[in-house]
């Protein structure tokens, strides 16, 4: 753990992450999707879509660039996602695509000869390009540049005569991570890969349906009781108000990754029974044992190393204070002007509280270093 | 100072700010200004405009509503705003509009037999429905229902042969508080009224050329050099890189508004020559000597209570710690889905760390509380 | 009367016509306007503009670039503007801007002391340079670079106590021709200059209601009878269902525009008491008589040279033939290729039909001829 | 051949008309397709799509709601699709969609293992319905309504190596009309199917390349010249400036669609050696000779009676004149003002000019009539 001025999703961070989240029987289940996706945008906020089906109106979808908020909060296109079943996705990019489009956007739908279904995809797979070019050779026709497009082709190619068995052989072709949620005409679905490398919760809603979700904090912002964690290579079926267990895939070693505790999951998650904000603020505790310092002021890089630098500041006694100040109004996109302003990237989003610490000795407490020298670069 | 849960720009808080930015002297200026305004967007999220004026092309403007980062960052609009003199606004809302429409926003234009003029106000005017009255009796029309307007309409009757005395003419007709950028064809000027009730600072740009702007935070984001405040009732006139200052209204006891301390301004700005972080803290640290609890954690609202929080923290020793944690894409309308789900508009923005917090004594300590009854409430 | 290839709004013909229309006494008044826009867009096709007024939510303006039919038909739009009154305009181009704003879009609004008032002009003021010069000096603030937002001015600055006397305070101030049509919170009101320039007409509604319109197949696209015409420098005042007519200003030699006859006006529509197709169809007759020509076809550049073709041919008895096709997906701005393509502009909306005219001795007919080499020049 | 009040396009005439374009050998190829697909539009106004292909850059498309017109004279969206390659498609409606859906809108796209490729198709698949369903089965995934997305399906599925062959193994299972154009990276290609029901032209561009178009019209436009027809059951392979033909199916007896000549295709192109004009001409002289009627007038239905209209006029003497004037701003999704208004639905676009039938005559010619009863009812 290494301290430094950078923001978890800048440039120097990973950028894998997804959100997933579904809801069954429950009237409007897409407003259900897009609360969910909203409290998940922080895995993701380049775009969002959300699928839902009902009986009248069979599948219907939206996909759109920019927030959960700015997009999926409109009466018109809300009134365009009916039904008690829905998923939805918001992601940060996608490996392979040269351009953003639209049709990169999950989730991905299919029409089999037994109905549709739409797949959400979290994680990585590793096998994407041999799988893809496996399916053209046969005949599929890809309509985005997203390895996840992957799935739905190889379920559509299953000889399986329902469709989560069409999932399992479709998975088992998959290597690599995935939590999954999806749905046909009268199911949701979850999976999670025998690695267990993304996480996948389930919640209950009191009045009555199931919700499956990337993190626990987005069964918080609906109201849902947090059932417990999809368990590494398993499938939960829900339909008719009942949910179904199995573990259609061999059984691994678990390999969680370890930056959902990190940086990727949101302080007020619970991953694997521990709260989120508790494992930083350890890990800050941790920091100050193995490192300590002199200094008069802990400060954090906002927001993500925030609970480690409380930790750190509990265990050495050095007071906490606001040393770096984030501008909630997040762009990176400004047009520099063309007079010389030094280091305007970072202070678009970050300004350091000068009043505050002039003439302080500073410990800085950020989440993680990824690459050292744009570290070491940009605290000049 | 009470502790409740809400949000500084929640419905149950003062609405009336806004910011301002003026540059000059630059080239590029109205990128300049972009930046500036998204600095100061905590002041005003529903809308901004930007006028500008070069020579070739005379005075251009831009009004828009939404975040300044999702308006003036586009390369194509901010073309159409050339010129090394420019001028923004960031509004909340505007008093006495029935609708929000795109000729209520600022800055506003009026061309004058001696050339144009340009002005951008924060503040309330309290003469300001008489004024308009005594206006439009004789004959001036109202583009918009923004008290604001005002001025430009007195400016534009003024018998003064140039724009500065026209101002002061227009201001010294006009009660209330007023904190004013405007420019001119070759002039960037601003006055803050005689009781200084809301803040204006003065800044200079080290490769050449001065900035008016609400706070200081603004300064820093395009590394401009705090010069000093301008003081109340005080104009300044900016041309040809010379800073011109003249007390034109009568002078009266300072009556600057302590809301700018507690939660208008951003705590890394400097207001009267104190941070107004250490403020807060010191607020904290106040509360905590007057009002001792015992308990277990001290836990700040997000995220204007932060700085409170930590100074109580500091003073009584009980450790601070996250209880509530903020979703940073913020939004208000999402259509509640029919199933019941309760204190729905909290949950969007916060959420509670139970994990953290269950079978805790907390104290939450937040900036200040307006109307009890709905702290109250939103406190079950 | 020449012949040559072009049509009446290409870049080598006049621009300066505009169309008015209103209506009161009928429930959703803008719906009427929108239809008889609609009717009225040869007349001015870049931009158009309604306004109307409802006791409950006063008055409501909305204005649009392109066509009508586009903008003025959507339901979320059109429920913005309720109310028994309404007005609108249509209108080519603003002379003097130095680009098409919106802000330039008529109607023209303004709030007196006595209430609201919305004008919409069509016309070119002579003096208007003059005027504005004169308005600015005096106080006002213009909001367009359009002429005639003098009227509304001087109206505001008028002594007289209520709107139709404010009106004709102010038109006596103006130089040149004006058909307008207006309205306050409960009159509709027509006025025509002295010269009778520009037409407008009187219709009445079965059910009810009255309406002002620039030409009267507006009248026909609603079902509205059409009752007279407005005469040269007369003044009609709408309210509580009954029409007052007034003469407030000197009597002149009328000096009807004769371009209206020739290819302003729909064919269909009805000017000084003659159907606009008989008197081009007349104009042909005539060109045959004067300029008999041995050939074997009459062709029409189409449309508005299309009834004095019918009467060329009528009376020389060579048969009419349709020598060039229009294109009626009129556009003018596509990109063209690198490669060299021949009169690219004039193909866009206009195709000689080849297999009719080769070889044959052709008479082509227009409408007229503005300017001769251009002419000449799109003839090779 | 009956006469009555109706539009070409309105709902009781066939929606089945597409057009299609393709050009190669040309810089900027895109911008040809757009002028193509503008003298086009006639036979599709609903959408548009346009695909390019160039090196750098790979396959890019273009697919919008709209004129093209109103969408493909954008700068900014014609500089996305690069090349000396492109394909485009205008289209009415497609044949079994619950709702509008841009994914609907042709060209359709595939990636290959040996290449991408795009086809625009024009006409009916009588069996797409069992296509589609077998195709399913085997595990295509459909991504619009649209039949035509067989025919890309089927050539992925295809064991020929190479896309033409794999465009003959696809186009030999379809039953039914296509007149197609489709791109690879290097070639373009034409097919008409063997009854030869759509029509498709091949034309040469001097300064070098060449194109396939539904109709003549549309070589006009872009000053290409008229080389032959695509024969029915024939295909040509446009690579480096030579076009290769073939016929790979089997041939049948010609069935071209007679309204093609009756009213889908623009009076200037030529269909078959024969001018679709002087077709229609010679119908209306046919009708006179069969239908003799005495009359004062020969009166069209705007605008596609009109060439009929003519010829019974000089067949018959009886002077030809427009008695009904269209309204050049198409447009049928006007709101009906609540007050009563007849036949509002023909007025919008059809206005009888009253003035020249009153007391008259008149014989009224339309090019033919689908639905009588609908016309009796709207002739009232």
């Amino acid at each position: 753990m290494k301290t430094h001025f950078a923001h978890p999703f800048d440039d120097d961070k990973l950028k894998e992450e997804c959100g997933v989240f579904g809801v069954s029987g429950v009237s409007d289940a897409a407003n259900f999707v897009a609360l969910g996706l909203h409290a998940l945008q922080h895995r993701g906020q380049e775009a969002g879509g959300i699928v839902s089906y009902a009986p009248d109106s069979g599948f219907n979808s939206a996909r759109r660039f920019g927030y959960v908020r700015d997009n999926f909060t409109k009466q018109s296109l809300m009134e365009t996602l009916p039904g008690e079943l829905a998923i939805g996705h918001v992601r940060y990019s996608t490996a392979g695509s040269k351009g953003a489009a639209i049709r990169d956007v999950q989730p991905f739908f299919g029409e089999f000869s037994m109905g549709g279904a739409a797949i959400a995809h979290n994680g990585n797979i590793t096998n994407a390009d041999a799988l893809r070019r496996e399916l053209i050779e046969r005949g599929s026709i890809f309509q985005s540049s997203s390895d996840s497009e992957c799935i739905i082709h190889l379920m559509a190619r299953s000889l399986q005569r329902n469709i989560p068995e069409r999932m399992e052989d479709a998975l088992r072709r998959v290597e690599g991570a995935f939590s999954i949620v999806a749905m046909t005409r009268t199911k949701l679905i979850g999976v999670r890969d025998a690695l267990g490398v993304r996480p996948l919760v389930l919640g209950r809603i009191e009045a009555g349906g199931y919700v499956l979700s990337s993190e626990t904090c987005a069964l918080d912002i609906i109201g849902a009781e947090f059932v417990r964690e999809i368990e590494p290579g398993e499938m939960v079926v829900i339909s008719d108000g009942s949910v179904e267990s199995s573990f259609p895939f061999r059984r691994k070693a678990s390999r969680f990754c370890i930056f959902e505790h990190v940086y990727f999951s949101r302080p007020d998650s619970i991953l694997g029974g521990r709260s989120v904000y508790e494992t930083r603020r350890q890990i800050g505790i941790e920091l100050a044992k193995e490192s300590p310092v002199e200094a008069d002021l802990v400060c954090p890089v906002p927001d993500s190393g925030t609970p480690a630098a409380i930790g750190y500041s509990h265990e050495s006694g050095i007071p906490y204070a606001m040393g770096i100040i984030r501008n909630q109004y997040m762009g990176r996109t400004f047009i520099e002007p063309t007079e010389q302003i030094r280091n305007m990237g970072v202070r678009l989003k970050l300004n350091v509280n000068r009043a505050l610490i002039e003439g302080k000795r500073v410990i800085l407490v950020d989440d993680s270093v990824v690459r050292a020298p744009q570290a070491a670069r940009s605290r000049k």
